[in-house]
């Protein structure tokens, strides 16, 4: 089946933009999402855990995010989540990687202005 | 237990503003959520069904949503689905709303400049 | 895009079980998703909206949900969520329905026994 | 913001129940989910990345995952995803859990007798 996750958080670092073997534009950042909870001995709502993600999107949603994004947004994603782990020289390494299909500011935090790809066919 | 969906789809009309009873901004618009199939004797992706809803925002959000948002553009909503159906004058009327939580641009299909607002404590 | 949704609740009626015009079986019942909220003047959880879907599912999907599912379950549903009005006769009609992919008892209210197909290759 | 998410996959351990220092039930097992992607040159549907979840379960969901999963079920299972890491003797250590709100054998794959627990006020 698929793991289609919404995540909403804040980036954590500018986005790096690269270029893939077959020559796509990719790029990336750093997402921290911080769960809200509800403290009822406190009445009042509380930071919970953090959860970090690396997001990653393809062409024109690469040049996009590489242009429309900043350390410190406040951002809302949606993609597929693939969690890896690997060895290499005797250790183990681990990411989380969200392959963003859509990327926003989230407007609850602020304001935008929204300028559309002219190639757009649709 | 609880409703709480991601729609991505474009906006159908201009956010138009009010203000509730309480005194809090409200804003809504018209959202309309095309899903899209892979045809496998057409070997394309195509249009499927049409799905619309009334997307309301409360307070910060409304405001941030009724300066940046424009019929047209293309979106990411998060928020709480509710269906509602009444009678009057012997007419059944429905209505399927989404109350936001996080409304943003897709940057899919454009680029965004974001400003934050100034009032945020966090 | 998609409107692939989870929704939570209880069942409303005993699936009904039809036979589609390409001769495969459907099954249906409808679902009451009532949103639970936390009060913080009663300082408790309440009852909210109730939302009313259709559900419906095809084929395996749906010999299973004829053989399981009864009224009162309480099941998790994922799907495609499809908004429809028409017009008959001069009055309009309208569904909430979702397309079902995956359904399911949910174990926090109870226990299940479960018995695979025996047909699955997978 | 949440992190609450849908995955569906089959259960690769029998689940394993302890006591919470607090005296509460707290049942885990392990959760494949594989990723399903049309490859459109061979025409056909095939199994892409794999993810691996720790699924944990309280109380009366405890209760209930251990009396009714078993491995090689497959599941729906809706919860809050929980990434963390830490360093243990110079070694950094990863899990990636799901903190379950709800289960529930998935009905595409096979038919269940569902029985409420008795205690359910509601």
């Amino acid at each position: 089946m698929s793991d289609t996750i919404t995540v909403r958080g804040f980036v954590a670092t500018d986005p790096r933009t690269n270029t893939t073997n077959g020559g796509d534009i990719v790029s990336s950042f750093r997402l921290a999402v911080t769960e809200r909870r509800y403290d009822r001995d406190a009445s009042a709502w509380i930071d919970g855990h953090t959860n970090w993600f690396t997001v990653v999107g393809f062409r024109q949603l690469a040049s996009n995010m590489c242009g429309s994004l900043k350390k410190g947004n406040r951002v809302i994603v949606v993609g597929k989540l693939r969690l890896k782990q690997w060895e290499k020289d005797g250790r183990v390494y681990h990411s989380a990687e969200v392959e963003a299909e859509s990327v926003g500011h989230d407007l609850y935090w602020g304001s935008a202005k929204f300028a559309r790809n002219p190639q757009d066919g649709q």
